[in-house]
C-alpha cells in the first residue's frame, strides 16, 4: 500500500509543518555529486529531443493542436504542439474520473500524491530546461524552482490535505439515554466527499511552484484537476502532466484525474474552464486583477488566488550595510525581479540611515546600490546564472516606458546583458529609479519587469506609513524591513501586520533575500490583495471536501 | 488564567470531537434534581419581570428603540424594545474592539469563551422561556434548544477554533545552508489575525442553536461579532450578548466584541450590515432563497449559511414497523415540523413494503401514521409538549393553501389543538396529504409548517430515485431511510452521497429520529442548496483567521 511506503516521510512532512524547521524529501541541488552520473546530460537530452516536435501526450477530448512557445533564450519557437481540447468533453471525462477516485481511501490518495511527487523529482533536470526556455529561469533556479522548491510547496500541501482529512474518523459508536426508554447505540460512518472538478490556473514565470500545491491537494481530496498551463508555459506543465498520468495509470487508477488544458494568447480558453457549470473549485496563480475578477465573478466556486502585490522595502537602520546592499541587490537581479517575492519599492528616508558605516544619505545608498547591481551585471556570465531572461516582450515595453516618465531619476538604467550561451537572448539588467514619495501613481502597483523605485520619504516614519498603506491597498507578498532599533521594529511588524502583511527584517547575504521555504514560510496572508491562499495552511484543504454521514442503530 | 481553568473541558471536547460519541459538559435536563431548587422557578420569573418594559442593554450606537415580538403562546406583544443601533457607529465601535482583541492570546480567548458558555448556562431557564415565547417551542425543546443542546454546538465550534489555531506554532526556528557561504538561521514568529466583523444573522425557531457556534468560533478567532436576531426571536439572542457582554467587561475586555442590531420586519437592517464593507465574515441561518442570494452577491465576504432543504424519507421496508410509525409521528409532530431536521417528504412504494407486521401497503400506512400523529394530539397536554406552538402566521397560510391543493387527498386534516396552559396559542397539527409523485412541484421545496406529503412512488427503485433528485436540486439537511435489506442500504447510501446528502437509517423510538448531536453528527454537508456551512469542521473555523508571519536572522 502506497500510504505505508510514503509514512515516514509523510510523518517527516508533519513535524516539518508543526515545527516549521528546515526540512525537503527532495535533492535541492542539480550538482553533479548528488545525482547520477548521466542525470543531468540524459535530462537536457531529453529536453532537446521535445523540441520542434509534437508532445506526446495521450489524453481525451482532443480536438486538434495547439500552443505556441518562444524561448526567452533564443526569441525562437519552441516548435511544439500540445493537444487542444474541448472543454465539455474534458471536463466530462474529469468528473468521471471522479466517481472511481472518490471511493479510493483517502489514505491511499495521499499514498499515490507522494509516488507521484518522486516520481517527478526524477524528471527535475528535464523540466529544469523546459522552464527555462519558457519561463526564462536561469538552470538553477528552474532546476529548484519547478523541481525540489516546488515539489516542497506540493508535499506541504498534500501533508495538510492528510492532516485535514485524518481529522474525520472514518466510524464512531454514539451511546445516549433517553429518559426512562433507556440508551440508544447509533454507529456513524463519515465519507469524505470530493467538491468536483478544479481548474488549476498556472503562471508563466514560476509554472509549477503553484501547481503543485494545488494539484496534490485537489487530488488527495479526491477532486479531478484540469491545469490550464500560460500559454507560453506549457511545456513544464505538460511534462509534469504526463508523469503524474502515467503514475495514475500504471496503478490502475483513472489517468483523467489530470488532464491539461493547453490555449494560445489568440484563442484562451481560460473563461470557458473557469465558468463552465462543473468546475467546482479554481486555484488561480497570475494577474492582481485577473485574480480579484475571479474572486467575485466565481463567487459558485471555492476560488484560491495568489497574485501579486507591489512588495515594499523599508530602510531605517542597519548594522550590515555591505549585507544589505548585497542582499537587495541579489534580489533587484535575481531572474530579473519576475518571482512574486521581488522587492519593488524601496523607502529610503531623505534624512539617512545609521549604519555599521556611519550615516548613509540618500545620494549615498542609490550609489551603493548601483554599484551593487553593475558588480553583477557587468560579468556576463554572473549575469546570466543570476537574471537569466526576460519572459515576455511586455516587461521590455515596461522598462522603456518608465525610463521616460517625467517623475523620475534614473539611478541605474537597464539594458540588454550579453548572455554568454544564447546570444538572442531577451534580456534587461535592473532599472533603479529614485522618484519622490508624493508621485504614488507610478509605483503604487506592481511592474512586472525588473525595476525598482528609490522613493524619497521624508523621515523612517514616513517611509513605514508608505509602505504600509501601499500593502493594504494594493497587495504585498513580501515585504522588507532593515532596523537595528527594536522599538522601531516592533512598530513596523504592528504597522505590516495591520496591513495585513507579512515582514522579513534585515535579511542579507548569503541567503536570498526574498527566498520562501516550504513548510515553514506561510506564502500569502490572504489579508491585502494579493491573494486570498496560503501555502500552506488548513484552510488551503478543509474546504475542499465536505463530509457525508451515515447512522444507524447498532 | 481562563485558559487554564476550562482546560480539562477542552480536552474532553477535543476527545469528543475525535471519537465523535456522546458526550456534554452541560446539563441536558432541566430536572429539579438536576439543579438547584429554586433554579427554575427563578429563571420563569425572571423571564416575566423582562416583559413590557425596555430591555437594559448597555451598548454603543444606540439612536433609539426597536422591537417587536408576539408570543406564539399568547399572541400579544411580548411589549419588550432593545436598542436601534446606527449600523455606521456599531460597525466602527465593532472594529474598534478588534484592535485589543486580536492582541489577546488565541489561547486566552478560547478559554473566555468557555467562561461565557458556562455563564450562558447559568441563564438556561430564563432563555428556555424567552425562546418558547419567541420561537414557539415547548418548553423542554427551549431548555434544551437555546440551552445545554446550542451550547453544545457552541463548544464544538470552539473547539474546533482551537484545534485550527493551535495547529500554527508561535516561533520557529529554521536553519538552511547556502552552498560555500554557509548555515543560516532565521527565527519566525506567526501571529493569527482575524478578518473583522463578523455579522451572525439569527433565525426564528432556534435562535441560539446555529448562533452560538458562529459567535464562538468567531470570537475565539479574534473577530468581533454583531449579532442580528430576527425580528421575532429578539429576546433570547438579547439574553445572551448581555450575559457575554457582561463576562467580556469582567474580564477587562471591550464588551463591543458582541453588539446586538435587532430590527423589526418593517424595518430591516439585515442588508444594511450584510453589504457594509467593514463586514469580513457572513454567518447566516434562514431561508434558503436569502443563503443562496447571499452566497452569489457577498463574494468579497466568507459567508457560512445553514438555510433549508425537502427531508425526504425513503421506506423500502422494515423490521420494527411499530417503532418507525411512532418515530416519523413524532418527527412530524416535534414542534410542529418547524426544524431543519424535520422529514417532509415520505416517499412510499404503492407496491407496498414488508415490514414484521406482514405486508404494508399504501393505505395501510396512511392510516398508521395517521393514527399514531392523532394519538399524539389528541391529547392536549401531549400535544403542548410535543408540538409547541406555530412560530409565524405564514405556516397557517401555508396549511390552509396546501389543504385545497388539488392535487393532494387529505389523509389527516391539521386543525389547532387546544393549548392547556395558553388559551389563545397558534397551534395546528400535522397535516397529512398523499400525492403522486409526478407532482413534484408541489412538495420540491421546504413547506415551513407541520405538513407531510405521502408520495406514491412506484417503487423503492423510484422512492429512491426521486429522494435523492430532491436533494439535489432542491436541497436537504436530514435524510432518512427504513430498510432491512442490506444491498438496497448500501446502495441508498451511496445514492443520497451522490447527491450530496446525508442518511440516517432505520431510525425508530425511543429516539427523535431527527436528533442531530454536536461532537458527532456532522450538520450540513455543504454539498446541496440547503447551506454551505458544517457544524462544526475544520473548515467551519480555519478561514476565519490568517497567519501573519516575521521573521530575521538569529
Amino acid at each position: 500500500m502506497l500510504f505505508k511506503k510514503h509514512q515516514q516521510v509523510l510523518d517527516a512532512a508533519l513535524a516539518a509543518c508543526s515545527a516549521r524547521h528546515y526540512w525537503s524529501p527532495f535533492i535541492e541541488s542539480p550538482s553533479r555529486q548528488l545525482h547520477p552520473k548521466d542525470a543531468h546530460a540524459n535530462g537536457k537530452a531529453a529536453f532537446e529531443a521535445l523540441l520542434q516536435k509534437p508532445f506526446s501526450l495521450d489524453q481525451p477530448a482532443e480536438i486538434g493542436r495547439t500552443g505556441h512557445e518562444v524561448s526567452p533564450y533564443t526569441q525562437r519557437p519552441l516548435g511544439i504542439d500540445y493537444p487542444k481540447i474541448d472543454v465539455d468533453s474534458a471536463m466530462q471525462a474529469s468528473s468521471d474520473a471522479r466517481l472511481s477516485w472518490q471511493q479510493v481511501s483517502p489514505e491511499e490518495r495521499v499514498g499515490l500524491c507522494f509516488e507521484m511527487a518522486f516520481a517527478l523529482e526524477k524528471q527535475c533536470f528535464t523540466n529544469a530546461y523546459a522552464t527555462m526556455h519558457t519561463a526564462g529561469q536561469a538552470f538553477l533556479m528552474a532546476y529548484s524552482g519547478s523541481g525540489p522548491n516546488a515539489l516542497d510547496r506540493g508535499v506541504e500541501a498534500l501533508t495538510y490535505a492528510h492532516k485535514a482529512m485524518a481529522d474525520v474518523p472514518n466510524r464512531a459508536l454514539w451511546s445516549k439515554t433517553f429518559g426512562r426508554a433507556g440508551e440508544v447505540t447509533l454507529e456513524k460512518s463519515y465519507r469524505l466527499v470530493p467538491r468536483g472538478t478544479a481548474v488549476v490556473v498556472c503562471c508563466a514565470t514560476f509554472p509549477m511552484w503553484n501547481a503543485y500545491p494545488a494539484i496534490f491537494a485537489n487530488l488527495a481530496t479526491g477532486n479531478p484537476v484540469i491545469v490550464k498551463p500560460h500559454p507560453n508555459g506549457i511545456l513544464p506543465v505538460a511534462l509534469a502532466v504526463r508523469c503524474i498520468r502515467k503514475i495514475l495509470a500504471d496503478h490502475d487508477y483513472d489517468p483523467n484525474l489530470l488532464i491539461m488544458a493547453a490555449d494560445t494568447r489568440d484563442q484562451p480558453i481560460t473563461l470557458a474552464l473557469l465558468q463552465h457549470p462543473d468546475t467546482a473549485i479554481i486555484d488561480y496563480t497570475g494577474s492582481q486583477e485577473f485574480g480579484l475578477w475571479i474572486e467575485k465573478n466565481c463567487a459558485d466556486k471555492l476560488v484560491y488566488t495568489e497574485t501579486a502585490g507591489c512588495n515594499g522595502v523599508v530602510i531605517q537602520s542597519t548594522d550590515n550595510l555591505d549585507g544589505m546592499i548585497d542582499g537587495l541587490a541579489n534580489a533587484l537581479c535575481g531572474f530579473s525581479a519576475q518571482m512574486c517575492t521581488s522587492p519593488q519599492n524601496i523607502h529610503f528616508p531623505l534624512s539617512g540611515i545609521d549604519s555599521d558605516q556611519g550615516r548613509i544619505h540618500f545620494a549615498d545608498f542609490e550609489q551603493l546600490l548601483a554599484t551593487a547591481i553593475n558588480s553583477r551585471v557587468d560579468n556576463p556570465v554572473r549575469a546570466a546564472a543570476l537574471c537569466g531572461a526576460i519572459q515576455a516582450d511586455e516587461s521590455l515595453a515596461i522598462l522603456a516606458r518608465l525610463r521616460s516618465d517625467p517623475c523620475v531619476d534614473v539611478i541605474l538604467d537597464s539594458g540588454p546583458y550579453q548572455h554568454p550561451e544564447f546570444p538572442e537572448a531577451r534580456t534587461a539588467t535592473p532599472l533603479v529609479l529614485a522618484v519622490d514619495a508624493e508621485h504614488h501613481a507610478l509605483y503604487s502597483r506592481e511592474h512586472f519587469a525588473p525595476v525598482c523605485f528609490l522613493i524619497k520619504e521624508q523621515d523612517a516614519e514616513a517611509a513605514l506609513n508608505n509602505a504600509t498603506q501601499l500593502a493594504r491597498q494594493h497587495g504585498a507578498i513580501a515585504s522588507y524591513l532593515y532596523s537595528t532599533d527594536p522599538v522601531y521594529k516592533v512598530r513596523a511588524e504592528n504597522a505590516f501586520a495591520d496591513a495585513g502583511a507579512s515582514l522579513w527584517c534585515n535579511m542579507t547575504v548569503p541567503m536570498p533575500i526574498n527566498f520562501a521555504a516550504a513548510y515553514s514560510d506561510y506564502h500569502i496572508t490572504g489579508l491585502n490583495p494579493a491573494g486570498n491562499a496560503c501555502l500552506a495552511d488548513l484552510a488551503f484543504v478543509a474546504n475542499r471536501f465536505r463530509i457525508i454521514q451515515f447512522r444507524q442503530p447498532l
